[in-house]
């Protein structure tokens, strides 16, 4: 057997719940196989290899690696909204001659479509400069938006469906106290994460799907004017004398004072106001709840690190994918991600397959149309059936001590520098 | 012994996570009571009584009452802003027609300073119109602010330990993403709720007794220009390359076009912006984030019903304060409010006692300004060694049906009314 090479792993974009543990699939997958030495953690993603800060993930505590499972986020070795640009070829090369000076012969790259299109990107160079690279993908975003939108590519990606499960928590206890605290607070706006794509947002249907509740979802695929909105909210407080909104950060209301990151994409978590201080305000002023008001709620980042709400069964699920990605290595199959994929048939189990890297990158995931009700405002029983096994029936038990979560603590043994230091291209003033 | 007379619970303000465990305490105790009948929960609050909406809670399956304990916020009778002020006194007269009438010699009011006021009210009109009516109060609130500044009346109000075991939490979980997600997002701004008392933004330290994160917590009893929280935040990215900044809802940042609640409070909630979001607005304005942004989460009124995070001995006190208020009224001990006191000495203790109405009612409590850092943007190891007992160190096991929290569902069962109807003074128009 040839000597082993080493594997460069790195994570890209937003967090979730449960990327540490497809992390730890693959560091615990990738010590079976003799193939695989050194795993290393790009500390915040690309950038820790443009920067060659690579922390040895093969030499941690087992115990701490086993923790992962329960840290949040990507503090472990961070992530990155850094991209590998077109034309950024002194950081393409830079990533390549990284990778030589560390023997490393596998890469996995976490992430959406981007990072995908990145990993592509590497694997393809790499074949040119004639470094024996093995580039695997593994799949990750709360927002579900890698693959098709015919689930053949990706049926759900790791995250989403601790994020469902948040959202399904939150809006069942919100509607108690809407219920319970009317008529002074009779509409409460909660926004969801998600620009372009609804299936966060749409998860909040879970809290009822039996549609007992006074509960309006507004997808950003689904627009409607601020007044319809309104409109709608009033005809529900006419029924029932309170209503939730539940809306897409991405939903069109106008000017939000947008940043945009180095993706290019709009920074609704930055941006000057949100959608759902928007609707607040429009409802305030029309004075829709007589003796009371509209209030809103924006969790932001707490929708993808609250582990307390985390889905067992995503947490499996991004274990086994990021398991899959190191088989992958493994038997050298490169410019693949590792993807979920669902059995055919009424009970629900999920599978593991391999798809291109390249189909993933062109790949635009949209929310099924056949899923938006017909109001508009609200999600279809199909939707529900797709998203209830994701968050699975049990709720994770937590390593708590001295009443806080018991998280990851790794130790800072990063591989020795060889290079000459390097400002990855984006930073250069 | 003389026939048993009914007992009225009703609760006012917003909700908490352990409130319904307060409402079981009395609800499971008066039942051991001879002289207390029937308990009924006046539907949303003091505007039940007016109306003469009162929830049978006797007769309801004991499961059911039960399941209050992992029912969060006021959804079971519901509870309301709505304030009996000094002048209405056809809705003081009604209320004591209504007990008259419904052979009630037992109230017990759960809520804060402003409840007290009304409950001692009620006690004194009902002595003037020969009601023989034992009025008590049952204290609740998350902002902890009931009771004196010495913490002679109230150590701490049920509810508060549950909302603090979330900040805890989300603190936690947020550095984890703060620190991996670096530099794209280096500071990140969570409102707290307080609209003037500083206890659940203080919380946010637990998340990090040893002060190893960094992060500034900013109360509302300790303001400072935005210019000096910017240079603060800066000196802070200088140091640590990022920073979490927690704030009060209440914190000084100028015109946040208020509302006002039934109260004549501010109402934060609906505002036509946020605390958070002027800070984020500010902080990109000014740049400080050369390669990324400030980003908010406001999340709400989830930091008061996310029962996956409530403290069990929040719950336990919250229960025994209950408890302690149907005692108060089984031994005819009219005006006072069940109080929760700590034990001297080193070891934490609850113990439970009684306090005047009118002491609660006129008490002003304010974060003690020695618990407040010299930086002014920090709490003491002292306020530390108060709060930590409160959250716990268990997480609480939920009752999961179906993946979702099994709550307690109330027959609606209501006492037939004898009266004729009635609109309430303040609801006239």
């Amino acid at each position: 057997m040839a000597n082993p090479r080493n594997l460069v792993v790195a994570q890209s974009g937003g967090p979730s719940a449960v990327i540490n543990n497809t992390l730890r699939g693959i560091i615990e997958t990738a010590r079976e196989f003799a193939e695989i030495g050194t795993v290393y953690g790009a500390r915040h993603g690309i950038e820790g290899v443009l920067k060659e800060e690579l922390l040895n993930l093969s030499s941690q505590c087992s115990e701490e690696i086993a923790l992962l499972r329960y840290t949040p986020a990507a503090g472990s070795i961070g992530t990155c909204r850094y991209k590998l640009k077109d034309g950024q070829d002194e950081d393409y090369e830079r990533v390549i001659e990284v990778f030589k000076a560390h023997n490393v012969g596998y890469f996995i790259y976490i992430g959406g479509n981007d990072s995908m299109d990145t990993a592509h990107k590497i694997s393809q160079l790499a074949h040119k400069r004639g470094l024996d690279l093995v580039a695997v993908g593994g799949p990750k975003t709360i927002d579900n938006d890698v693959g098709d939108s015919e689930f053949k590519l990706v049926d759900h990606t790791p995250g989403y469906g601790s994020t469902a499960k948040y959202w399904m928590h939150m809006v069942q206890w919100a509607n108690e106290e809407n219920g319970g605290s009317c008529p002074a607070d009779p509409v409460l706006v909660m926004q969801a994460m998600g620009r372009k794509i609804g299936f966060i947002p749409a998860a909040a249907r879970l809290a009822d799907p039996d549609r007992k509740t006074p509960l309006q979802i507004y997808l950003a695929e689904s627009p409607c004017s601020l007044e319809q909105l309104a409109d709608n909210v009033n005809d529900q407080l006419r029924r029932d004398g309170r209503c939730m909104v539940v809306v897409s950060e991405g939903f069109d209301v106008g000017d939000l004072g947008l940043l945009k990151d180095s993706f290019g994409h709009a920074k609704f978590s930055s941006s000057q106001t949100t959608v759902a201080q928007v609707i607040v305000n429009y409802l305030n002023e029309r004075g829709l709840a007589a003796k009371g008001s509209a209030r809103g709620n924006v969790p932001g980042t707490d929708q993808r690190h609250a582990m307390a709400l985390a889905s067992t069964v995503d947490l499996e699920e991004a274990y086994k994918a990021g398991q899959f990605a190191a088989v992958l290595c493994a038997r050298g199959e490169s410019g693949f991600m590792s993807t979920i994929l669902r059995e055919e048939g009424p009970v629900y189990r999920a599978k593991y397959d391999k798809v291109p890297l390249e189909k993933v990158a062109a790949a635009d995931r949209k929310f099924p149309s056949a899923w938006i009700s017909e109001s508009g405002y609200d999600v279809t029983d199909d939707f529900v059936r797709y998203a209830t096994p994701l968050v699975g029936e049990d709720m994770l038990t937590l390593p708590i001590v001295r009443g806080r979560l018991r998280m990851t603590r790794l130790e800072k043994k990063y591989a020795q520098q060889k290079l000459a230091a390097y400002v990855p291209q984006g930073d250069r003033k």
